[in-house]
């Protein structure tokens, strides 16, 4: 019975990511080719693996089109500079990790942006935290492409109604507070930051203490700035926040229901679950999962780079990145 | 500019009525007569008879028919005990005060609970209190007329979309924490009482001090519980709550800003300005009056009357209230 959960709100990923289904089959109505993905696979890592089987699945019963290059990882550089140019090729995603951090952001720097479906592209995640929202300003038709986890996050806020639609785009989690767990360069801090772009007042907290990111009094600084709460930890953030939302890997991670604040929202990301149980006695909406929502903003934002294409791409042989038409 | 006030969007009354005005319309449409409204006004007090002239304005523009009826005050419990009977008279309203509170109660004890549009038949005020939502249980067809005021409240925290309509009818309030200050019999505790009903924390604020009323731990109850918050006030309730609403009688009592939490809804409903100009540099909605719902409140709750009435009322001659239809 219902009752036994309080009054909360059990959202099974799969029922949000259907609505964004049908948004992405809308938008492949407007562009003239089915899209073509390109995937690149070059380690033997089995999680990779069943990441691109799902990305393959999810592609053709949606009508896009999947394409798996399993390649050694020393010819991976020169296969995504090939796909830069290739005009059959509309995006890419590389499986990480392919080397170790350092030699893996160099090959996320070798993506094109105008390809970049995962939105790691130096100027694309400059735009996240920039809070630039388009690439052709002042026009603004080519929306900037955002990393599928924080995104598919933010499209779960949407739909759950705590981005407030009376607010005007862009501010519309003004009084929100929210408390993000973990604080990943993949996930957690560009999720705050996002989250805090669009007026959200965000804790992000890591095992190396809390960061508020926030615009301010009023909303009156254009992005987010960050500063460091000093002697906060969760039992500070966890009963001011009405969103909390969790990605902490390892079984052994459970954030303390006690401190969540009655009628909270409660969202993980993490693969494990970082929720107990009695989170459903305490919280008004629960999210136990994303991962369905997460490969639909993949497909979105390779719809979205294919609407970015430029007019006619400048080919050329050997630039890292076709040149933009006007 | 809209920068000078950060973030803030003023929200007028106007605008938030316009909207229930089309839907008090359509409902018009579906009864087979024009509802007919009588005031009595039975003191010399000019906001009264300023009220009596504005209801008798909107009634007139929206399709319901309005007549004052002027009458001795000694007379007045005599006329609401006809107009009880009068089968061509839905609805009442009296203008107050019109002896003391006491003897104005017994008045209000007189109007049939099927022909009262403020919602002040003792029945109406326990359902309000009870969280009783329907005057015909289990059939649930006929809803409980609730006080003109606290309703424009609730009606205008649905407009801005702070009642959120993922989570189900009843419990849309879930996880807010609501000010309210002022605790009149007539506003504040009824208000105070139905946000707690729907779900909120409401922190009821008045000079005695702060009372807060819930529905406790995933509202497992079926209506609000009170209690007092002994030493608390308005800085212990303000930094928490996402929504301020004040309605303190007198020019000079002005909600203190700098206690408002960021990004708050402030929604005045006293007919003096309860918050200083700079609450624009906080809140993220401002509300700075209510009485052009609470107008249009009254003439749904007149269609509601209209709606709810027995189909064939038995005429007794002395019985203070028609026999409710089957």
């Amino acid at each position: 019975m219902a009752m036994q959960n309080g009054a909360c709100k059990t959202v099974l990923a799969g029922s949000i990511a259907k609505n964004l289904i049908v948004e992405v089959q809308e938008g492949l109505k407007t562009v003239d080719r089915k899209p073509r993905l390109h995937g690149f696979l070059a380690n033997k890592d089995p999680a990779a693996r069943m990441y691109a089987d799902w990305t393959a699945k999810t592609c053709r019963e949606n009508g896009f089109d999947f394409t798996l290059r399993e390649v050694d990882r020393e010819d991976l550089e020169d296969e995504i500079r090939h796909a830069n140019n290739d005009n059959d090729v509309d995006g890419m995603i590389v499986y990480y990790p392919v080397f170790d951090s350092t030699r893996d952001r160099t090959l996320q720097w070798t993506v094109s942006m105008y390809k970049d479906v995962e939105g790691l592209s130096p100027q694309l995640i400059s735009n996240m935290y920039q809070n630039i929202r388009f690439l052709d300003p002042p026009t603004n038709l080519k929306k900037s492409i955002l990393p599928c986890t924080p995104l598919a996050v933010v499209k779960i806020l949407e739909h759950l109604r705590i981005y407030n639609t009376f607010l005007d785009y862009g501010k519309r989690l003004f009084g929100r507070r929210i408390t993000v767990i973990n604080r990943s360069e993949v996930v957690g801090r560009p999720l705050a930051a996002l989250l805090a772009n669009d007026g959200a007042e965000v804790y992000s907290v890591d095992v190396t203490g809390v960061q508020h990111f926030s615009r301010g009094t009023g909303l009156r600084k254009q992005k987010h700035e960050v500063r460091d709460m000093e002697g906060w930890g969760l039992e500070q953030c966890l009963p001011i926040s009405e969103v909390v939302i969790s990605g902490v890997p390892g079984e052994k991670y459970k954030v303390p229901t006690e401190s969540i604040r009655e009628g909270a929202v409660c969202i993980n990301f993490s693969s494990e679950k970082n929720f107990n149980p009695d989170v459903k006695e305490k919280a008004s909406i629960y999210v136990p999962a994303i991962g369905k929502v997460t490969i639909v903003i993949l497909l979105r934002n390779l719809l979205r780079v294919v609407q970015n294409r430029p007019q006619e791409p400048t080919k050329t042989s050997d630039a890292p990145d076709p040149v933009p038409g006007p």
